[in-house]
C-alpha cells in the first residue's frame, strides 16, 4: 500500500468529530478509492479535556493551531476551527507556507481572504479547497470546478442558509410572524450564538460570494455582496405571496450582466411550484445556469455534522488521488476583477401598499407606476373593513431605477398609507 | 503555455459535433481552467462530406475509427459512435492498448464491456470516463465518485430516460393513452429509429447498471437488471394514481441490501409533491443517498447536444488536469461481485382491480390480501355504472412475495374480473 495521506486536525467541534467519525468508519473504503490511506496524525483544539463523543487518543495533540499546520509529518491542514481571521486564518497561512494543502470548511476566511490565500497557496505549489464552505454536503464546487468546466456560467441562483428557509418555512405553514419563529428557534437550539450571521444573511452572503467567484473566474469580493436578512419578511407579504402563487425565500443570486457582476442576497419571491419555491426546512438547492449544460440543480443538506465532515473528506480524497485543482478553480492570477453591476437586473416585482378607500386612489397609483415606466401584469384589491385597502400588485419585468421612482411617486399621490413593500420575483 | 491534450474525435453526431462547438467556442477558457489548450487533431465519421453545421477542416480526417484511435499524436480518444459492439468498441479497446485514455458517452459499451475495459485501461496505466454515458449533462458520476467519495451509499433512485418521462408527463396531462403518446412523440421525432430501447427501458437499464457499480462499487452487470419498460402504463393507472396523489415515473432503483444488490427500471409511483415527482417532461433526476451526506438530488438536461457535450468535456478537462480516476472510482481488481437480490426490498404497492358487484366482494380480496400477509394502507371503490366496480388499494409496506400470492388468490375468490395491475410505490 502506498503512504497515507495525513492530516492535521484544526477544530474539533461539530464538523471536526464528524471528520475524526468518517475517517474511523470508512478507513478501508476511503483507501481503496483514493488509492492510498487517509489517516489523521495530530488534531487541535480549545479545549483538550472534553468529552466529544469520538475517541481522539490516537491522535497527537498541539494547543496551538499553528504548530499543528507545520508539523513535519502532516501532509494536508484540514481547517474547521471557523471565523474569518485568528487560530484558523494564521493557521492556514501557516500550513501554505510550510508546503502543505489545506482543506476548509470555513467560509468567512475564503470570502475575506480567499484571493490572497489562493494566492499563497500557489506561490508554494499547494491549493486550498472548500467544498464543505458552500451548501454543506451538496458537492456544488465540484460541479462548477470540474462537472461545468466547459461551460460559460450565466447565472448561479440558491438557497444556502437552512436557518433562514426553516424561519420563512415555518412561517408560512404555521401562518405566525417572524419575531415568534425567531424565538420559537432559538429556544430548539436552532440558532448561532450570533444569530444575524444566519437572519441577517451574511453567512449566505459569504457562500454567494465564493460562488461568484468560482462561476465567472473573479477575484472573491464579499463587500460587493448586496444583502438584506430575512428580518424584515412579513407573514403578511408571506400569505399574499402564496395566493399568488409564490413563495418568499432568502435567494443569493449572481449573475454576470453586460454592466458588471451582480451579487445579491434578500428576500425574493419564487413560483411555488419551483424546485427552489418547493424547498423547505433546512435543505439548500443550488441552480446552475452554463451555455452548454442548461440548468443544473443540486440540492442536499446544507449543514449538520455528517453532510459537512462529507464535503471536507471529499476535498481530502480528491487530494489523496492526487487532484489538486486551484482554489477558485482558476489560478489566482488569471482571476479577473468584475466590474460590479450598479443595480440588479431588470425583473417583476411584487408591491404590497394600503390605499385609502376613494374613488380614484387605485388609478392614482396605477397612473404613478405608468409615468416610471413600470407597467403592471396582475393587481388585487382585498376585501376590507377598515377605511384602508391592502393593495397588491405584480409589475411586469422592470429596472429597479423605474420601480423606486415610482415607489418615490407614491408619497405624492396623497392615497398611499405607510411604506410600500417591494419584493423581487426570481425568475427561475 | 504547456503543451496541448490532443483529442481524436470518433462520431460528428449530434454529440461529437457539440463537442466541436465547444473546443472552438471555449478554447480560451478550458486552457485557463486546464492549464494547458485542449485541441482535436483528427476526426471520423461515417460519411465525410455530410454537413453538420460546424467546421471541421481544421481536422485531420480517418475513415477508419481504430485508425484514429491509434495515432500517434492524439492523447485521448472521444468514442460518440454510440452501441456496444463494431467499431465503437473496436476503436475503445485499440485507443486503451495504444496507450490513449478514452472520454465516451457509450453507454451500451460500458454497461455490457465495462469491467473488461476497466481493466484494459488499467493494464495501460490509463483510464475510461464516461460522465456523458449517464443522465447526460448533469455531473452524477463525478459526485458519486468524487463528491460522495467518503460515503456508504446506500441507494440510487433516478429518472434517466427523458423520452418515456416526456411520454408518462404528457399521458398525465393531456389524458392520452400510451399508444396515441407514443405516436405523437414518433412524429415529432422524439424516438430513436429503435425506440424500445427507450420506451422498453433498455437504454435507463444501461445507465442504472453503471450507476449500481460506481455507487456500490461493484462489477458491472447490466444483465442482473431487472427491466420492465412504459409500454404496458394505462392512461387509467396514471389518472388513479394521480388520485391519490402520486406520479407514475420510469424509475430506476440500485440499493444493496442484505440479500444481494438490487438493480430495477420499472414504472413505479412517487408522491407527486416529491422531486422525482415533480419532474416533467424530459429532465433527468438522480438521487443519492449517502451514509453521511444524506440524500442528494442532482437534476439537469438527460440528453440533447449541448448537455451531454457539456459532459464530455468535463471528462476531457479533468484528463488535461492530470485528473485520471478509475473507470469505476475503484480500481478495476477491486470491483466486488455483489450477488443480485433475489426480490425488491419490501414497499407497499398500488393495484388496481376489477370486482363483480355483489355484496361481499370487497371482503373476499380483502381476505386474500390479510391471508397472504398483506395488509392496507386506504382503499377506494370508484362509482361505477357497470356491474364491475373498479377498486383500488395501497398496501403498507410488503414483500413481492407476499403481494403475488395474494394476487394469485384473487382468481379463486370468484370475484375478480381481468388481471390486476400491481405497482410499486417508492419510498423517495
Amino acid at each position: 500500500m502506498p503512504e497515507p495521506l495525513r492530516l492535521g486536525l484544526a477544530g474539533l467541534g461539530t464538523v471536526g468529530i464528524g471528520v475524526v467519525k468518517i475517517v474511523q468508519r470508512h478507513g478501508a473504503l476511503i483507501a481503496a478509492r483514493a488509492g492510498r490511506p487517509v489517516s489523521i496524525v495530530a488534531v487541535t483544539a480549545r479545549d483538550r479535556r472534553r468529552n466529544r463523543g469520538a475517541d481522539i487518543s490516537a491522535y497527537a495533540w498541539e494547543d496551538d493551531p499553528v504548530r499543528l499546520a507545520t508539523r513535519r509529518d502532516i501532509d494536508v491542514l484540514v481547517e474547521v476551527i471557523g471565523g474569518s481571521d485568528g487560530p484558523a486564518r494564521a493557521a492556514t497561512e501557516a500550513a501554505l507556507a510550510s508546503g502543505k494543502d489545506v482543506v476548509t470548511a470555513n467560509k468567512a476566511l475564503l470570502a475575506l481572504h480567499g484571493q490572497g490565500l489562493a494566492e499563497r497557496a500557489e506561490a508554494a505549489g499547494r491549493t486550498i479547497r472548500f467544498e464543505a464552505a458552500v451548501a454543506g454536503g451538496i458537492p456544488v464546487m465540484k460541479a462548477l470546478t470540474e462537472g461545468m468546466a466547459a461551460n460559460a456560467v450565466g447565472r448561479v441562483v440558491g438557497v444556502m442558509n437552512g436557518t433562514c428557509n426553516y424561519i420563512l418555512t415555518r412561517m408560512e405553514s404555521a401562518g405566525l410572524s417572524y419575531a415568534t419563529v425567531f424565538e420559537e428557534a432559538r429556544s430548539l437550539g436552532y440558532l448561532e450564538a450570533d444569530p444575524t450571521l444566519d437572519v441577517g444573511g451574511i453567512d449566505a452572503g459569504h457562500k454567494l460570494a465564493l460562488l461568484a467567484a468560482v462561476a465567472f473566474g473573479t477575484r472573491v469580493h464579499f463587500e460587493q455582496v448586496a444583502i438584506e436578512g430575512i428580518e424584515r419578511v412579513a407573514i403578511e407579504d408571506i400569505r399574499l405571496a402564496a395566493d399568488m402563487g409564490y413563495r418568499v425565500k432568502l435567494l443569493g443570486v449572481a449573475q454576470m450582466t453586460g454592466r458588471g457582476l451582480e451579487q445579491r442576497m434578500s428576500p425574493c419571491l419564487v413560483p411555488a411550484d419551483s424546485p427552489l419555491g418547493q424547498l423547505s426546512g433546512g435543505t439548500n438547492l443550488v441552480m446552475i445556469e452554463g451555455d452548454s449544460v442548461g440548468q443544473i440543480v443540486l440540492r442536499g443538506a446544507g449543514a449538520g455534522e455528517g453532510p459537512t465532515a462529507s464535503a471536507v473528506m471529499a476535498d481530502v480524497v480528491d487530494l489523496a488521488r492526487g487532484i489538486r485543482v486551484p482554489a477558485f478553480g482558476l489560478p489566482a492570477r488569471l482571476l479577473a476583477e468584475a466590474p460590479p453591476a450598479v443595480q440588479p437586473a431588470p425583473a417583476p416585482y411584487y408591491l404590497r401598499t394600503t390605499l385609502v378607500d376613494k374613488p380614484g386612489a387605485l388609478a392614482k397609483v396605477a397612473a404613478a407606476l405608468g409615468d416610471a415606466g413600470v407597467s403592471i401584469d396582475r393587481m388585487r384589491q382585498y376585501r376590507h373593513e377598515a377605511p384602508e385597502a391592502p393593495v397588491l400588485i405584480v409589475t411586469h419585468k422592470t429596472t429597479r431605477d423605474a420601480l423606486d421612482h415610482a415607489l418615490a411617486a407614491f408619497a405624492a399621490t396623497g392615497v398611499v398609507v405607510g411604506t410600500p413593500v417591494a419584493l423581487r420575483i426570481e425568475q427561475v
